[in-house]
């Protein structure tokens, strides 16, 4: 989707904390958006770490943001991205992902042609594509005993050294199967290039309305990776194992329970991207996966 | 989705050639029709192996069911219902599958159980659910020398002992990749269960609206399935190998050349197929993925 | 290989703890081993959950068993097995094992089937079944500070929510890789059909002197396992990570630190399997691995 | 193995054919070995066309460099490796394999730092490293009706659009399994880096004495690869399918019919390469197969 017009007034930017030399960048950037007009605003924890170089701005938290700013420039990687967008995502305020010379997934606007591509997008020239969360709860007995939100992933995981986990799992009120495994991987298509990808998940698509569900290390061979609709209901119910935990993005909950039930679903929120237009995922994944780099071409070629 | 009413008056028959004793079955299921108030019609190529026993019945071609039969019973493998689907496609008949014996992922009614999900589903508590097909036509110099449609699968696929295929994959007109590999599986939900699943493709949840991308024998290891959206344009066009082929379910278009390219889409049609109230997709897939059973149960758990 | 002659007296049972029934099963199989002029005595756990019931026999622990007997019937699945060989190995005792209902990779005789087994296998009418071990420690700051012995494999593998674990791993002195994972198996051709086979590796044949590395979620998707001469020795350090640990067929050594190594070299022990003559590795390959077993033979097949 | 001495005085030169500007670069090799003192024959397809250039050098075939020549070297990628030492391997000439900017996995001497290479290898600096061939024979009615050799892998597979193989396999004598699938790769560890590797095959440590068997997308999930010893004798048998054929190193030998077997075993032949001392595999690998490069690092790091 390519809008032709829009209007940006107010940008938030979110900093990687602990990175050296990027207050220098991080002043080209402000210095870039100033004199384009805009009001540029810091992000609190990235004003924490940069304050002394920029006191003059303001700072916000993720609701202030929400409440008042058009876009959030995040400088950093995929990392950065994950943590600040759960927090921004219900307050919909669209994300532009610059890197610093490592292209990532979700920061994909290399810091060396970085003012090329805010000029186009802030001036309407982006493509804009919206990514799926999840959401999640941990029931006991009835009753819900933590909530989480995914950008990436659930994972249910057994504990090291803790044999193997026995879950159960359940789509939309409908028995699936009771899996063995080392943890089962629920990922939204943007997880699907980390965690999920690693256990042997597909790639999906963005713009696919999918859930994938990957289990790690299954005692059945054939319990493959299985691709759902991102309107099901996941049940993945603790039969048997110790130290089981559950993660958000990699944000664990643990000490599960037998009988615990962590119910997944589409998250009511989602993130938007903004890329510059022209952008293409495939060219991404193509840089990161090292497609069209072949180990053995020579000795197969007649 | 579960409708609470329907008519059906006219009721095609499609049986598995070659299969010894199959008279009795078919007599069976004809009487039971025919009791319940039901015409019943023979396809053509049923009629001819099995004419002989049941003469007095009428006999149509796919183009006669679809403008005559309110639903057909297909009596055999999933190779039967593949072959009949894509037939009835175009015509938007209800497909009902029992099986003789052996579950099938579309013939999922045993031929023991038959009476009562007959009943049960002709008396309107079914479960309709609908599955994708792709077509696709091969394209030499801006001419289009083939068109063909699948129920499971596109597959480009180099010749034997003909070194490796390589393949150009775009979507939507944005370039994907080079691909180096034994060929290429294009495939709808319904055959992520068939060919692409033994290429190491996942499981696809047939009311997901997607398209999986399996390569064959990949030279680039970071090559890996691919989930896109069912309303995805594909593009495959041969670079270089020798003896490539197109297969459509199995139906094969032989000597393609280098620049051919095959462009494959979710065709317009749609196969429906009704199941008794209750039917459980994921009770298909534990039953034939043999999920549930461990090789190594024992020598896990502590 | 096929002995023609042994001289087998005492023999030890072993008998998984905590099976319902299984007393008078064991009653089978010691008044049918006194019957043919054995003396039988009892390991001394097993002794300890059966005793009420078989007071009059010998009890021994590892190291008597070790000394006076001629083999050891192992009663139960793998996991008695795993337990008693590990204690055993530095004895050389060999192993015969049978399994209540359950065919196991290494309990491979029918209770049903026993006493004409056994009655062969103790007459001389045997093969003999040699099956590597493995021995590690691990390393901190020069000194060892923990030892361990692996039936199956040696697991270094990071703590749940803990992040990945960045091993490096040299064999024979030379630098392999650094490999970002869940962790790393390290498996003897035994262990190939338990978690390394989950976690994607090969089976090896037990003959076959190899040790595999199966890297658990790798990062680089070209992370393959690698199957090594089983003379290498292999060096895992703990580059990064938190909460790591190894395990030894489960057996735990947690909280590894960086620069932590854990040194794994072939045992200078091994297990002897005995089976009745006629047995074949690959008919427990195809019962355990539901070979010959097709989700989808119909919809292949023309 | 690190020999400190080894007499060479006669060297052959293997050249790859259709190679833009290769005459320079074998310039410079011939000079620096003739300077070295060594007498330099050209393999006679090298010469073929090469001639014009260096028409005074000696011209052998395979036979005659068995004869007459200490070591060979060849220039080009792992296929004109592939093809040269399987005409060798009855002669066991030790090769040295020098690639043209592109590293390979038999030809790992980079040109650039070919002389350094060179100059310590035949002054007996250098490990020599034996590699495993398979030879195969097709028997029809009892009679032999084809035999092959092959450095990389032995690959029976359907042809295209034929549905799939359904092959029988035994293994010194015993019987393994029956297989459907596209087909079997019997692979050395040699060949376990490529097509074995694109199947799914695990990696061989050379110096394993292992024959690893890689089913081509089987239909059952449970047919993973398994090793053997490289003293077994597999015997692959066509039990069903069309257009069945036999690969060597990629010859083929087609129209296999049903009943037909192919019986693969270790050749009685062997390559040895040589490479400078220091060489690592290890190296060899982590650069052919971008290890320690991962898509996905810093969204996985805490």
């Amino acid at each position: 989707m390519t809008a032709t017009h829009a209007v940006f007034q107010t940008i938030a930017l979110v900093v990687r904390p602990n990175t050296d030399g990027i207050a220098e960048s991080v002043g080209t950037v402000v210095d870039f958006l100033r004199q384009g007009g805009y009001e540029v605003v810091f992000e609190e924890q990235t004003a924490a770490h940069l304050n002394p170089a920029f006191s003059e701005l303001r700072v916000m938290n993720a609701a202030e943001i929400g409440a008042s700013c058009d876009a959030a420039v995040v400088m950093g990687g995929d990392g950065t991205m994950l943590g600040i967008a759960r927090q921004l995502a219900p307050f919909n305020v669209p994300l532009i992902g610059i890197n610093q010379g490592r292209l990532g997934f979700m920061t994909d606007i290399p810091l060396d042609g970085m003012q090329d591509a805010l000029a186009r997008i802030l001036s309407g020239s982006y493509k804009a594509e919206r990514r799926t969360l999840l959401e999640g709860r941990v029931v006991r007995g009835g009753a819900t005993i933590h909530v989480g939100m995914a950008v990436n992933d659930v994972v249910v995981s057994r504990g090291t050294g803790a044999g193997m986990a026995e879950l159960r799992v359940d789509v939309d009120g409908q028995f699936m199967y009771n899996q063995r495994s080392d943890g089962l991987i629920i990922s939204t298509p943007t997880g699907s290039t980390a965690y999920a990808l690693s256990a042997g998940g597909p790639l999906l698509h963005p713009s696919l309305g999918g859930i994938v569900l990957v289990p790690i290390a299954p005692h059945a061979l054939s319990n493959r990776p299985i691709v759902l609709p991102e309107s099901s209901e996941i049940v993945v119910e603790i039969v048997r194992g110790r130290d089981i935990s559950v993660n958000f993005d990699m944000q664990t909950f643990a000490s599960l329970q037998a009988q615990d039930r962590i119910v997944i679903q589409r998250s009511p929120h989602a993130m938007t991207f903004l890329h510059p237009d022209g952008w293409s995922y495939y060219h991404t994944l193509r840089e990161k996966l090292h497609w069209n780099e072949y180990p053995s071409s020579e000795g197969k070629l007649i």
